[in-house]
C-alpha cells in the first residue's frame, strides 16, 4: 500500500519523538480536556473541586516482559501498578481500572486466572475497582493493557512543568533495583537454557528481583506528602529512567537540573550486582528504568521536611540553564546527563 | 509453570464467560464505582450533575481486521468509532480518548501517519479529544487500543437493565451490512491471491464495504432521542450482532423479547448480497456484528414518536417471559434466537 511513498523508520524517532509527531495536529474542541499529550496522566475538569485523571499503559509479551521467568500473577500486579503510578505521579489517588487483555489460545483459564488473581491483589493494595474491560484473542502471545481513572482536588494537581530554581529534586525509595533484578533474571534464564534442569540461583537477589517483578506505585508517598503539607512544584513517575525523567521534567518546566552522584540512592544489592555485571552503578541508577518511583521538586522552604525523612532522597536542584542536566561527581567534576529511556522500536 | 495442573480451554467459557469468571471475585471499595463489569461503559460517579462514562476496545490485526483491505486510515476512524459507540450506548456524549497502539518495525513512520489521520478525522466527527495514550512495539503486527471518556446527565443515562414488559425494541439505521461487506472483502482477497494482478470487484457493494471498513457511531441517535424528549428504557450498541445484545438486554432487565422477521432493517446490498453468498438475510442481519447501530427500549407512549422517524424501526418489544428471546416470521411461527456473538476463542 506504502511501496511507492517515502518510507521513515519508526527508530529514527523513538517513542517521544513519535507520540509528539503524531498528535501535534490534534486540538482540542471540549472545554473539560485540561491537559492532554505530554504528562503521566491527562487531566479532564467535568467542573465540581476535583480534576479527573485518566492514563493508559501496555504491555506485551516479548517487549516488555518474558513469561519465562515473569508468574502471571507478580504480571498482573505489576500492569495495575505501573497503571496507577501515573495517577499518583499528578498526586491524585487513582480509583477505577479498566483491563483489556488479549492472548492466544496457548493459554488455559487457569492462567488467566493466575493473572487476575495478580490484578485483584493490586487492586486491594491500591484500593482500586476493576470496572471494566475487554478480552479477547491476540495472534500472538499476550498483551495486558490497563487504564486508569483517578482524582485529585484541583489545588493539589502537580504536573511535569512548575519547578522553579533552586528547587529541591527529591526522589523516593532507591533506583536501578528493577534493572539489575532483569539482569539477574535473564542471565538465570541463559543458564536454564543452556543446561536445562539447573536451578536459578537467585538467592541473595531477592530485593532486585522483586523490584523487577512486583513493583510498587507509591500510593504511599502521596499521602506522605499530603500529611506534611507539600505540593510537589513539578512531579513524574520513574518508568524509563532518572535521566529520562529528568529530561521530561526539565522540558515542561523549562529549567535545568544538577543532580549529586553520591546523593544517589541505591539498595547495597544494586551496587554489588552491578559490579559482578561490569557495570557503573551510577549509570544503573541513571538509566535503569522501571523503579516506579516518584520524581519531584519542592520549594526549598520544605527542606526541613524532606531531608531526614525514610523515604526521599534529595538527590540535587533545578537550575535556570535550560535544557541543562548535569550529573556532579564527588570532585565536583559535572557530566552532562543524556536521555536514554526505552528504545522499543530499535532494531 | 502449569503442566502438573488441570487445564481448561479459553474456549470452553467464551468471550462473556470468560470475563463474568474472572472478574466474579472482584469487589469495588469506591464509593464513585457505581457500575462496573457487565455493560457497554463504567459509570463513576464522581460528584455534580454528571456521571462519567469510561470504555475501552482493543483490535488486533488478524483478529479484527486485516490490513490487505482495511486502509489504515479507515482502521484508525473504525478504532475511535467503535470506542465512542460504547459511550453513546449509555446515553452519554464521549468528551476525550486515550490511544494505545502497538506496532512492529514492518510498519513506517508514513503508515502510522495514515492511521492517526484517521484517527485525527473521527475525532473531528465525533467531537472527542484525543488526551494521551501510548505508542510501544508489537512482538506482532499491529493492535491499537481506544479507551473512550464521557459524560452523561445523571437523569438521563441508561442502561442494560430497565426494559419493561411491552416497552418497543427499536433499532437505529439497518444491519448485516458491515458483515455482508466483510464477506465481499474476503471474497476479492482470495480472488487476488488465486490471481495476482486481479483488480477487486467491489462496484454495487460500496455501502456494505464502507459499514464494514468505517462504520459510523450513533452520535446523532443520542441527540435525536434528547431532542424528541425519550430516554430509551434500556441500550446496547450492536457490536457482537443484534442476536447477541438482544440476550444483553434481556438478561440484564429479566425481561424476554420477541422481534418481528419482516420488521428487521436491512439495504437492499444486504440482502442482494446475502442471496449470492446463499445466506439467510435474516440470519446475517441477527448475526452479523459490527453494525455499531443502537438497539434501545422505549415504553408505548413514545410510539407516535418513534414509529415513522427515518433513523428508527421497531423491530420487536419486551414480553415477561424471561430470558426467551423469539423471532416471529410472517406466518405467525416463532423461532427462538440463539445469541452468537463473536467466539474469538474457537479453534
Amino acid at each position: 500500500m506504502f511501496e511507492n511513498r517515502e518510507r521513515t523508520e519508526l527508530s529514527d524517532l523513538g517513542e517521544f519523538g513519535l507520540i509528539e509527531h503524531l498528535t501535534k495536529t490534534f486540538s482540542n474542541v471540549n472545554a473539560s480536556s485540561l491537559l492532554g499529550v505530554g504528562d503521566d496522566a491527562a487531566v479532564i475538569d467535568n467542573g465540581g473541586d476535583e480534576y479527573v485523571l485518566l492514563s493508559t499503559d501496555a504491555m506485551f509479551e516479548g517487549v516488555h516482559f518474558d513469561l519465562s521467568f515473569h508468574p502471571l500473577k507478580h504480571l498482573g500486579y505489576k500492569a495495575v501498578s505501573t497503571a496507577v503510578s501515573d495517577i499518583y505521579a499528578m498526586n491524585g489517588q487513582a480509583k477505577q481500572i479498566l483491563v483489556a487483555i488479549a492472548l492466544s489460545n496457548r493459554f488455559s483459564l487457569e492462567a488467566v486466572e493466575e493473572l487476575y488473581l495478580g490484578i485483584k491483589i493490586a487492586c486491594e493494595k491500591f484500593s482500586v475497582d476493576l470496572v471494566g474491560g475487554d478480552t479477547t484473542a491476540s495472534p500472538k502471545g499476550l498483551s495486558i493493557a490497563v487504564t486508569a481513572l483517578g482524582t485529585v482536588a484541583k489545588n493539589k494537581l502537580v504536573r511535569r512543568s512548575g519547578a522553579g530554581e533552586n528547587d529541591l529534586l527529591v526522589v523516593s525509595g532507591d533506583l536501578g533495583a528493577a534493572y539489575m533484578g532483569l539482569q539477574i533474571l535473564e542471565r538465570e534464564k541463559k543458564v536454564f537454557l543452556e543446561h536445562p534442569g539447573a536451578q536459578p540461583d537467585l538467592q541473595g537477589h531477592e530485593y532486585i528481583i522483586g523490584r523487577q517483578l512486583r513493583p510498587e506505585a507509591r500510593l504511599d508517598v502521596v499521602k506522605i506528602l499530603d500529611e506534611l503539607g507539600i505540593v510537589p512544584s513539578c512531579m513524574i513517575d520513574i518508568s524509563d529512567g532518572l535521566a529520562s525523567e529528568v529530561h521530561h521534567l526539565g522540558i515542561h518546566s523549562g529549567c535545568g537540573f544538577d543532580i549529586y552522584d553520591e546523593k544517589l540512592p541505591m539498595d547495597p544489592q544494586v551496587i554489588s550486582t552491578a559490579m559482578d555485571f561490569d557495570l557503573n552503578p551510577t549509570v544503573v541508577a541513571l538509566n535503569g528504568g522501571e523503579d516506579y518511583e516518584l520524581l519531584f521538586t519542592v520549594a526549598q522552604e520544605h527542606y526541613e521536611k524532606i531531608k531526614n525523612h525514610p523515604d526521599f532522597t534529595i538527590i540535587g536542584h533545578a537550575t535556570s540553564e535550560k535544557n541543562q542536566f548535569r550529573l556532579i561527581g564527588k570532585s565536583g567534576a559535572a557530566f552532562e546527563i543524556q536521555a536514554q529511556g526505552w528504545q522499543h522500536f530499535k532494531g
